[in-house]
């Protein structure tokens, strides 16, 4: 059986997902600031809404893709009146504390909330192994399960908590940036030498592989704060920086990001953790 | 048809690399400055040289495995001598330049030499998927690799430069300590939460995934030169600073390290790259 949804935000990610639901025959109703963007999937049957309102009285689940939360309230103003009832769905990042005031917010208005996040790009939406989290209201989860499944057969309730999804969104994603940094300044070094960055593709994808084989025993050292059985140790790491430093000198790739890394390595050390697993950096985070 | 193997420098990689040797029925030469980490080989049936000079002069294939090429230089140099007509492997880190040094001095005592990477944790040497590379004496490597390949089923040569493996292992390392401490951020972030840091392994394992899945689309963008179609945009990383400030803030997790990173970002947005994918900051670290 197919319910009818609501998605606000025709951004990439919004129209993946608007898809997603229109290929497995959901009536979707849709809405945007500008209009013109939800043209293609208007072509594939879903319908515009003309007013964000009337979006989302349209339909008991309603799921919004902007920005952040701010921009997820300012567009949802005009319809407070018409949540009561429904299920809001928020998909997008911001910090914890936004989440929280929206799920305030919007139960304020009558809603049930759920504070969702894909952690993927708009081509995965709708396979089998994409994973999007959400936390909030458990009972409106249950109801919707199997429509939500629809974007993602890795979906997944983390708890009661309307911030949850924002709290490991935050935490998973803190990995993004650093580790695409780190990829494009080993690209432009190879092409210093005239040798294509693909070439650096099917190391790298191994060596994330193999970054991901380490993290259950680092978490293991986290959740138990013993590190001192090392496989990887703080001083190895700090032993690093000098040929950082002069791989960057030698290729002319700026490498001056990752000054502030060694300084937290340098910090563990400082605290008596030289000998200890990398893992316990996470003590030098802290604050 | 198995060769002698010497192998010299007995941290936790050298022990593991000499005892895939050992279980490969390869007679094993091995020594240490500190001959006593040898005592559990020498019970497995390696052979304990008193000198290095007797270590190097024992076998056709001798691999260092020290900290850097520094200390490989100054743990061979009293076996100078017994190098000629010999393979002398390095499989330690460092600049490439220190290895292009290393080969020269290596080949003027008669040595032919492969500088070598292995891209693992001591557990990993042995199993069929682990990953080596070498570049140098093609020979050389053809010679031996059958034996070398004992220490990793994904045994490959890069070329014939002998600072290829240093090059590519300084490129693909680059991720690592990065992707590191944004997990351990993350960790630390959920654990204020009263969350066990393992609650986060698979969601960012599967993460990873994601980000190596996009390494090769990022790699022929920055191999053409064109940015334009961009799935994941430097400005979209941008609006991304302010949540992880905010972040930082909510959990007393110090985020501070990230700031060079969105300094990059705010670079290549300056420079014209607002709309371009996130892989343009690759034009940024080329000085």
């Amino acid at each position: 059986m197919t319910e009818n949804v609501t998605v606000i935000g025709l951004g990439s990610m919004g129209k993946a997902l608007a898809g997603a639901f229109l290929q497995a025959g959901h009536r979707t109703t849709v809405w945007n600031r500008t209009p013109e963007k939800a043209g293609p999937l208007v072509a594939r049957g879903a319908v515009l809404a003309p007013t964000v309102h009337v979006a989302v009285a349209a339909s008991p689940l309603v799921i919004t893709c902007l920005t952040g939360f701010d921009e997820t309230r300012g567009a949802l103003e005009p319809a407070a009146g018409a949540l009561a009832g429904s299920t809001l769905v928020t998909l997008n990042s911001g910090a914890p504390a936004q989440a929280r005031e929206t799920a305030e917010w919007a139960t304020g208005h009558g809603a049930r909330f759920l504070g969702g996040a894909i952690k993927n790009v708009p081509s995965a939406v709708g396979a089998p192994d994409t994973l999007l989290y959400y936390g909030g209201d458990r009972a409106a989860f249950a109801e919707h399960e199997s429509t939500l499944r629809v974007l993602g057969g890795d979906t997944l309730h983390l708890g009661d908590d309307a911030d949850l999804a924002a709290l490991y969104e935050m935490a998973v994603g803190a990995t993004l940036l650093p580790a695409l940094v780190g990829f494009f300044q080993g690209a432009a070094a190879v092409r210093t030498r005239g040798l294509a960055a693909s070439t650096l593709v099917p190391f790298t994808v191994k060596w994330l592989e193999m970054i991901g084989s380490l993290l259950p025993t680092f978490a293991r050292e986290i959740d138990t704060g013993d590190y001192t059985d090392a496989q990887s140790s703080v001083g190895l790491f700090l032993a690093g920086e000098e040929w950082d430093l002069e791989f960057g000198r030698e290729t002319g790739v700026d490498v001056s990001w990752a000054a502030p890394l060694y300084e937290l390595v340098r910090r563990a050390a400082d605290a008596g953790h030289a000998d200890h697993s990398i893992s316990a950096l996470t003590e030098v985070l802290r604050r």
